[in-house]
């Protein structure tokens, strides 16, 4: 963790970022947030992120409190006073602290909350990247509007504790059989027939950045790609499975509930579009 | 609002009263929390939601950082330093705050939060016990837990939203054409046939300590109760509705997506149960 955070105007030190314990973020699960990779000091696919917090912020009828460019130069100048080369991003913007606690939305002389912390952490060259991680599943108990990236993240927390507790790098979150996705990734297989299969978009998902980044690298390089739903046995049978998010890029998934994938290591498919991704995020980083 | 807040062993006026950034309770609505009556200067029904935080914190493995006579025990004082006479105390746990921000569980070096206050408020002669209140229906887009009374509350804020736009006092939320509860409260009709109908405890509403002190206190008096789901046009055709809650005790409804449910007035059984219930809660308050 950096030292530096943002918290409604001020560059404060992190030991020192605090916010009201009557802030909606902190009562009422009432914000959303954003994670935005960071590459040779510049942010990933920044657009795409500011597009979606400003999604996601509409559909909770949250007025940002800086317009979305104003945004993206805190990032970077957070990302400056942190000497960031290479990490995360997180900002979190909340419908505020009024004087009490009431669920309905306060007045709007209350001014919504904005917070940002920065992470180092090595992106590229990783330990997951040459080797791959094991995923297992647990039932998918989160809200109908997944595709809203709000704060509410308990049932991530729970199914995350639940991966590490088997000794694995993610849970993907299974509804009615079919795959919903990553507690913090977007899920992906490739099937025997060398097609990319992942979840279309909906409520059932978040619309991963990575995601639709990654979808449509694949796609302008030929590869072939449906957005369907796709079961576990499915997946079990599948010649690749690999994640795709904001903090691993694209990641490839070996085993399934201990059941192995393909071959069991990196496949080249997975190993290719990160390897496109992550030519996209440097190139195109802001 | 009091002046006075406990955050993690201190009593401070409310608005120094903040929590870090990094608190789970921020970031992820890795939280729990109860919100008690004060009558007289007393918990009501203390021992029921210190026993259903102890329930609600044991679900999702999180570790009170005091014990519940303690935790009982710094309510009292805060009521005392607020000259708390009526009103409710909110008390929130959370994970607490690590250094970053892993899903996964902090290590236990990492100490839960803690935080209270309290808000003065007339809790018996109060206009909605005179008039009742009327209450719309929103679709339930709660998680599947919502036996866990945690902070992730986003979709009852909506709710509440909802409620307040339309000009009404609550939002009864509509799962399968069945209620399963208030947004912050639970829902009871009386059939044509006088049997008090309410939705019986699981994994689909919140155990309202209310509620079952409600319940409890019905059955005793010989009232006919049934626990089982009903259904929205069961509560139109019903003789009366209520709702109970911490913040409200027992509160009539008396009209429900613009019908009006029996006479439109506060029905006897609804005015009957607020007394009794008032009258337990003054009698049994610590």
């Amino acid at each position: 963790m950096d030292s530096i955070a943002y918290v409604n105007g001020a560059f404060v030190p992190l030991q020192d970022a605090r916010i009201s314990i009557l802030d909606r973020g902190f009562l009422f699960a009432d914000g959303i947030y954003e994670v935005t990779a960071v590459l040779d000091g510049r942010l990933v696919d920044s657009a795409s992120h500011l597009a979606r917090l400003q999604r996601s912020v509409d559909e909770i009828a949250l007025a940002l409190p800086r317009t979305l460019a104003e945004i993206e130069e805190i990032e970077r100048e957070l990302v400056a006073c942190n000497h960031l080369t290479s990490g995360l991003i997180y900002m979190e913007v909340t419908r505020g602290a009024d004087g009490g606690r009431d669920f309905a939305f306060p007045p709007n002389s209350v001014t919504p909350t904005l917070v940002m912390f920065t992470s180092a952490k090595e992106l590229v060259e990783t330990p997951g990247a040459r080797t791959g991680m094991t995923v297992i599943t647990v039932p998918d108990l989160r809200w109908a509007r997944r595709d809203i990236k709000s704060v509410g993240l308990l049932g991530q927390v729970l199914a995350k504790q639940a991966a590490r507790e088997a000794g694995a790098g993610e849970a993907w979150m299974i509804e009615d059989g079919m795959v919903t996705e990553g507690a913090s990734s977007s899920a992906f297989i490739l099937t025997k027939d060398d097609v990319i299969v992942t979840r279309p978009l909906g409520h059932s998902i978040l619309p991963g950045c990575t995601r639709n980044a990654v979808a449509a690298l694949a796609r302008e390089r030929g590869l072939r790609l449906e957005e369907r739903p796709f079961s576990l046995e499915e997946a079990f049978e599948a010649k690749e499975a690999f994640v795709t998010a904001a903090s691993v890029f694209v990641q490839a998934v070996v085993a399934i509930d201990g059941r192995t994938i393909g071959s069991g290591t990196v496949g080249p498919v997975a190993a290719r579009l990160r390897e496109i991704y992550i030519a996209f995020a440097r190139a195109t980083a802001v």
